[in-house]
């Protein structure tokens, strides 16, 4: 009998998706339906793209356009709206070129991604206003920086994406304004760590926090991006009673599988297993939407595969700061119930006699009985890889004092002989026993 | 009634020995017997002052001289060279300027270091052979160099100190040959990645592997410098029948206490428990030295500490290169009699399309289960602190697959969306699969 694999959403998890059920099975009928022109595209390289530190556009597409169609045998259809799922006829509704359609499906696997938070923008122009969610929206803008005509630029929201959007047009020499609702940078962070890249960036750009967006209008910029975060695109699932979770995001099982029969579900619209929580968490990433949408197409196609979960571990760039994070903040673990200490050192990242070392901040998030919660980290350099030692220890369920047991890497080019992680260790033992 | 600490070296070991003990007892008497004019030098660092990095050699130094024997209150007695000791009577016997001494001690700390390993040089003057274990040595060699006086330089020995050795001679502009029993670089780690190694390192220095000693010495170098390896300097305690083990390491168990009564050891001549090979290794370097240092002082003055084992992390910085490894390579498991496979991928660094990235090679040694047993890398960025993660599993006990689902960070300046772990780890489950 003849088996159909339908995907919604061509991005890092579709395509993933798509992929993982063709190794799996050779005779398959895979499509991708997507919304853009492009699929298997990098979002998280649109600001380097932009600063102009990558040529063109299709040096983000993680294999050129036709790879797919042609010796993976994918039959991708560009520029597709999704209009709505029948679970129980097996079919998914479409329109294309101001056409609807009808597909039917053997196994749909969902990736249809996250959308764009929008707030009101009275009086902008919208051929202005960006969201940095397509590499349309990247083409059109990068178009505007190339020809000069950003003059002054418009961040809206100081998360990861907004950060990384003021030093590309920073790069590009715009004047930038980054405008944020709440007090702070970065809210996934703890206000110590946050703090030091919000001045960081004060050096830099224009920011002003617990601000009103209407009134930084009146500056009259000459673009506005939009990152203001993205809801989980998870309506045509949810519509016809998928279980839904945090922030709306579809429930899925260690194999991607959603609530509905023969549909699975991947990447930036579903709330996987937080290992840490012990439960579903909404942390919409790229790594996640690789890794999920690889296990629900290899499972959708009949292989085996599991989702191990997710520690909430992520790092980025702002301007010259490296600042990482993994596990739960002390707002985290407050938001979910769980009591949380922190312990706060700066050590650097060299041996003291070295050329070149930096100071390091770590904190160190720990919990009842010493558990290790997280951890976040602020540096010059040595932050980006050494967060993911505690995303390992995380994974295996460690305590601070298993933390401070751990064998590190030592020389004095690459850390001091106790590394500030063992440093945070001991400090975080220390508070410990005097409590 | 009076208790007296006597520590015996006041390297790593012995000065974090002591400075645990005052910790821990602010009345103890605590007296350090030092061979040299220095304590609490870093060994690692003399390459570094040697290349003309680091300006003195008194910036090696942890603390400043003045600071033992002012805020710590430990009794440091320099070039002193303890000859014996009486574990019932409770007494060292040292020599200190021609004469001979008996000290009574309540509790006694062995951290007597490595003695270099010295093949004979006939023909050369015994005042340009240098072993790189002493502040004195490395000051004269510097003078040396510093002189103008060394044309060509002759490093024994192709181990971690050996190469950080050729590197800072050819920094100096000296020419520089390397000769090495052996028919290749680094021991400790398996030959793809010493081969890498290689020839990088014949780029910049003439390179002579499984060669004699005395052919070379035909050529009349200006200086020898021996780095050949060490000893542990145990034999105090051997000789009053103290339990030792590989390579005649000190035995010691986590509280790093010796079999006798009353005597504690840590550092280069201990060999403490192996994670990984579940019994004890002789692996001198310096963070163990450091840690079991403070376990020592801390226990032998009353307090409460264990060490919790290594899993034998190392690094080194090689010209341009980092070279890393954790756990045991291919060689060491079998020679500890474990059955073990590698898998070995190059990956790069960072996002494809993000300038700078470069190729990162990562070997990882599995074993029966999948059960991750270590690892290797080598490349231009990005291995020195990566490898921290598996030492990290290494000390969880994770398998192939547990090290496949962990949440490593992603962002384009920092790695690409797969992390070359993880892509080292799918590898090596596919290949683990196909068995």
């Amino acid at each position: 009998m003849h088996s159909r694999l339908v995907v919604v959403g061509g991005g890092a998890a579709g395509m993933s998706a798509a992929s993982a059920a063709r190794r799996v099975d050779p005779e398959l009928e895979i499509v991708v339906l997507e919304a853009t022109g492009y699929v298997a595209y990098g979002l998280c390289g649109i600001p380097y793209y932009l600063a102009g530190l990558v040529g063109t556009a299709e040096e983000l597409l993680a294999y050129p356009a036709a790879y797919f169609g042609g010796r993976r045998r994918i039959d991708v259809r560009h520029h597709v709206q999704v209009t709505d799922l029948d679970p129980d006829g097996h079919t998914v509704g479409y329109r294309q070129g101001g056409r609807a359609h009808r597909l039917g499906y053997s196994r749909l696997v969902v990736t249809a991604g996250g959308t764009p938070n929008r707030p009101a923008l009275d009086g902008v122009r919208s051929d202005r206003v960006f969201t940095i969610r397509t590499l349309e929206d990247a083409i059109a803008l990068r178009s505007l920086l190339d020809a000069g005509r950003v003059g002054h630029a418009l961040v809206v929201g100081a998360g990861y994406i907004g950060l990384e959007m003021a030093e590309a047009f920073a790069v590009r020499g715009c004047a930038v304004t980054v405008v944020e609702r709440l007090d702070r940078v970065l809210p996934g962070f703890d206000e110590p760590i946050a703090s030091t890249v919000e001045a960081h960036v004060r050096e830099h750009v224009d920011l002003r926090l617990g601000a009103d967006l209407r009134e930084v209008l009146d500056l009259a910029p000459d673009v506005v991006v939009l990152a203001t975060g993205v809801r989980p695109e998870a309506s045509i699932a949810a519509a016809q009673g998928a279980r839904t979770g945090p922030a709306g995001a579809l429930l899925v099982d260690a194999r991607m599988r959603t609530s509905l029969a023969d549909v699975w579900a991947a990447g930036d619209c579903i709330a996987p297993h937080h290992r840490v929580l012990g439960g579903p968490a909404f942390v919409p990433l790229g790594p996640t939407a690789n890794k999920t949408g690889r296990v629900a197409g290899t499972v959708a196609a009949g292989g085996e595969a599991e989702f191990g979960g997710i520690v909430g571990t992520a790092v980025v760039k702002v301007f010259d700061l490296e600042v990482a994070r993994t596990g739960l903040s002390v707002v985290d673990a407050e938001a979910a119930g769980l009591p949380a200490h922190a312990t706060d050192i700066v050590h650097r990242t060299r041996a003291k006699y070295y050329p070149g070392s930096a100071e390091l901040h770590v904190r160190l998030v720990h919990g009842e009985g010493g558990r290790l919660l997280g951890a976040q980290m602020v540096g010059r350099e040595g932050a980006a890889k050494r967060i993911d030692v505690v995303a390992a220890a995380l994974h295996a369920g460690m305590t601070v004092a298993d933390l401070l047991g751990l064998d590190l890497s030592y020389a004095p080019p690459f850390a001091p002989v106790y590394d500030p992680l063992l440093i945070a260790a001991q400090a975080a033992d220390r508070a410990l026993e005097a409590v």
